[in-house]
C-alpha cells in the first residue's frame, strides 16, 4: 500500500482571501475580493482551454441539493472535477434523505462536513445556507436558499460575464421580470451596489416589484435606481438587460406576461453594444430568435459558471 | 498550484472514425465503423482484464437521464471511470430538474455541453436525443429515447456479443416479444440489415408485431424476414433467440403472454449452438432455469455493455 | 493511448482476512477480524489526517440504495474516494430504477457486479443484502436491509468508537429506544456478545422491547443482559448509553416517548466517564443541550464511519 501525501496547495496572490470562509450571501464580497476572484477566474479559463487540471485530487466536494437544479449542481461538480477533485452528490435530498424528514440541517451538515472538504447546499428554505454555515466544520457555499433568499454564485458569474466585456463602474442595468421573488436579481443588485456610478432599473408589473429591503440597501449605499412598469421606456437606455422569468400564475394574463418579454421586436430598441443576460431556464420571456443576436450573452453567462466556481473553490480550499 | 497539461489522446487506427460525431441511431454505423468499434472493444477487454486504465483523466461525461435506468447509466459511467475519466450524473432529471419542466432540452444541452466533454442522454420522448445532438457543442450519445425510439448502444453491445461467437454474415435471428414497442429490437434490426445473408424472424402476438417502418427498411435493403405468431415454428431454426418483454397489459391474458416465454420446455428445441439473448430486465418471459444453460448469453451480453461503451467513448473523445 | 497496469494491492497484515468475502451481518466478525479491522482503521485515521490517499484508483464502488440514506451513502462514497477509488451511485433505486419494478435484485446484482469491484446495498426488504451476496461476482456490503434486518457497518463504527476510548471486555451498555425495530442495536448486540464480561441493558417501553431472537443469542453466548422499562434505573450504571429513536406513532403518548429521552436533566445521573452514542438522525429523544457535554460522542461516532468503512473496503478489495 503506497501512501501519497498531499502538500497544502496555495495559489500565490497579492490579495489575501483569508476573510472568505463561507459563501452565504453576495454582500460578503468586497470589490478587492471580487477582483481576486476574477483574476483567478481568468486563470481558470486558460487552464480549461488547455485541457489542464489542478492538484486538488484529495479534496472532496459534497453537493447537498434539498431541491433539484441539475444545471447549477453540474456546474459546481464539473468545477470540482476540473480542479482534479472528487464529488459526493445528492440530487433531491429533501424527499429522499431521512435527513430532512427527521433531522435538523445542522446535524446533517456536521456529519457531511466530516466526510468532505467543502459543502454546496441548495436549501428549500430561506436562511438554510446560513444555518448550515453556522455549524459546518468545512466551507459552505449557498447554491440558492428559498425564493426570497439568495443565490450568490449566480450573481458572481453574472458580474464576471459583464466584467469580461466592460467596466462595472458607471454601468446601467435593467432587471426585468418577477422581481419580488428574484433570488438572482437580489444577489446581483447587492454586488452592483459596491461599484461607483451604477444605475439600476427595476422593470416589472407593479404587483411583482422588488422588495423594500433591496431598495433600502441601495438607498443606504447611494445607488441610483428607478422603478418602472414599462419595458419600452428602459431597454434603450441600458448597457445590460437582465431578463428573468415571470410565472404565468403570478400575473393576471398572458398578455401582461408577454409585455415583459424580449423578442425580435425589442432587439432594435437596444443599444448596439448592449448585453442580454438571463439566469436560465427561460420560458416565453426570452424568445429563441434572440439567441443568434450578438448581444445575447446568456449561454456564455451559463458557461462562465464553470470557471467562476472553479476559482471560488480554490479560494475556499486554499485557506 | 501545479498545472498539468493534457495532450490530445488518439488511438492509432487504420480506420478513420471522423464521421462519428454523435450516436443517435444505429443506422449511422457502417460495417467498417462497426469493425473499428469491435477492434477497440477487444482492446478494452484486455485492458479491463489487466485492471489497467487509460488516460482520459481530464475528460467529463455527463449522464442526463430524464427517466431512470440504473443499469444503463451505470454501464456508461463505469465505462468512463475505466477510461480514467470523470462523471456528472443525474438519475431522474425529468421530475427533479427545473430543466424539463420549464425549459427546452436544447437549452439544457447547450449549458451542460459547456461543462462536459460528452453527454449521454436518456430522454422520455422519441426524438429527444436527435434534438440534443442538433445543438450540442460536445458529442451526444442516445441511451434510449421513447418507446418507439432507439437504443443504439444496446444494439451495438448485442451485435458485439454475437460477433464474439460467430460471423454475422448468414446469421438467422428470432426477435420475440412486444415488438411494436421494442426499442432495442428496432435498433438491432437496423444493424443486422447491414450484413449479408441475414435472416430475421419477428415472433409476437399479431397485435404487437414490428412496425412497418422497419419492415420497409429491410425490404429496401433486401434483408429476408418472416412475420410469425408461433414461437415453436421458429426457435429450432435460428442461430440467435433474442427474447424481449411482453407487458401483461399489452396482451389479453397471461396464457398468451406465456405462449412466448423461454423456459426449460423450449430449450430442447433450440439448436445446440444457439445463443439466447435478452436486453434485461426480464419478467416471466425468460425463466431462471435457463440461466444455467450454456446457450444463455444474456448476462455476458449485459457485461459487454462496459467494454463496448468504453470503446465507443474513445471513438467520440479522440475526435 | 498509454495503458497503466494496476498491481494487486495488499496491506501487509499478520491477520488473514481471507474469510471476509461479503459483509451481510455483524455475526460474521470474529474478535481477531475486528482487531484487524480496527488496526487498519487506525492507519486510515493517520492517512486522512495527513491528507494522504491510497492507490485504489482503478477500483469502482457501486452504491445501490433502494431506499435513501444520504449520510450512510456519503460515508461509503467518501471512504472510496479517500482510498483513491471511484464511485457509481444511485440515490433511490427503488422508485427510479426499472430494476426493482420488474426485476429480481439477483439480476441487478449480477449485472452491476460486472461493472464494479464492490457493491454497497441498502435494500428495503429484510434479507435483501443476503440475496445480493448469494449471486454477486464481487463483494457485497449490507448498508441496512429492512427494519428487522441489520446494519453491520454501523455496528462496526459504533464498536470502534467505544474501542478507541476503552476496552470492550467488561463493558456495560444500555440500549434505549424502539428496540424491536432497532436495526443498529441488533447488529451491535451481536458484536458485543463476542467479548468477555459484557453487560447489556435493554431499556424501552414493554411493547417495543428487543425481539426474542437476540435475547436467545445472548443466552447461548452467556452474555448478561437485563430488560428494563425505567431509564432512571439504568443510566447511572453503564459505561455506554446507546440512545435510539422512538417514533411517535409507536407509543401511546408524547409523554411516554419523552420518558426515554436524554436531556440536561438526565446528564447528572450518568457516570463521569460515560459515553453517549446515537446512530443519528435524532428527533426529540436526544436534546441538543447534550451536544456540548464531553460525554457526547455521537458526532465523533458518525465521523468514524469514514475511516472504519475505508478500512473495511481495503479488506474486501485486497482479497
Amino acid at each position: 500500500m503506497q501512501i501519497t501525501e498531499e502538500p497544502k496547495i496555495r495559489i500565490e496572490s497579492s490579495r489575501p482571501s483569508m476573510n472568505l470562509r463561507h459563501v452565504v450571501e453576495s454582500q460578503q464580497f468586497t470589490v478587492p475580493l471580487l477582483m481576486e476572484l476574477f483574476d483567478r477566474t481568468r486563470l481558470m479559463e486558460r487552464i480549461v482551454a488547455r485541457g489542464g487540471t489542478l492538484d486538488y485530487q484529495n479534496r472532496i466536494l459534497a453537493s447537498l441539493f434539498y431541491e433539484p437544479s441539475t444545471r447549477t449542481r453540474f456546474s459546481f461538480e464539473a468545477a470540482m472535477h476540473r480542479l482534479g477533485g472528487r464529488v459526493l452528490s445528492t440530487e433531491h435530498a429533501r424527499y429522499f434523505s431521512s435527513a430532512i424528514e427527521t433531522e435538523q440541517v445542522e446535524d446533517s451538515i456536521r456529519i457531511i462536513g466530516s466526510y468532505s472538504d467543502v459543502i454546496v447546499i441548495r436549501h428549500n428554505q430561506e436562511g438554510g445556507a446560513r444555518r448550515a454555515a453556522a455549524v459546518s466544520p468545512v466551507p459552505v457555499i449557498n447554491a440558492g436558499d428559498g425564493e426570497g433568499g439568495q443565490h450568490p454564485t449566480q450573481a458572481l458569474l453574472d458580474l464576471f460575464t459583464i466584467y469580461r466585456e466592460r467596466p462595472i463602474e458607471g454601468l446601467s442595468v435593467a432587471f426585468i421580470g418577477e422581481l419580488d421573488r428574484g433570488r438572482t436579481v437580489r444577489s446581483l443588485a447587492y454586488l452592483l451596489a459596491k461599484f461607483d456610478r451604477v444605475k439600476i432599473y427595476f422593470v416589472s408589473p407593479p404587483e411583482l416589484q422588488m422588495k423594500p429591503d433591496i431598495l433600502e440597501y441601495l438607498d443606504r449605499h447611494e445607488v441610483k435606481y428607478e422603478i418602472e412598469a414599462d419595458i419600452n421606456k428602459v431597454v434603450g437606455e441600458v448597457d445590460v438587460v437582465y431578463q428573468t422569468r415571470i410565472r404565468p400564475d403570478r400575473v393576471s394574463s398572458v398578455a401582461s406576461q408577454m409585455r415583459y418579454a424580449i423578442d425580435s421586436s425589442v432587439l432594435p430598441k437596444l443599444k448596439p453594444n448592449a448585453m442580454i443576460l438571463h439566469p436560465l431556464p427561460r420560458t416565453v420571456e426570452l424568445d429563441k430568435t434572440v439567441d443568434s443576436d450578438p448581444r445575447a450573452f446568456y449561454f456564455r453567462q451559463a458557461a462562465n459558471g464553470l470557471v467562476v466556481r472553479m476559482a471560488l473553490l480554490t479560494m475556499l480550499l486554499d485557506r
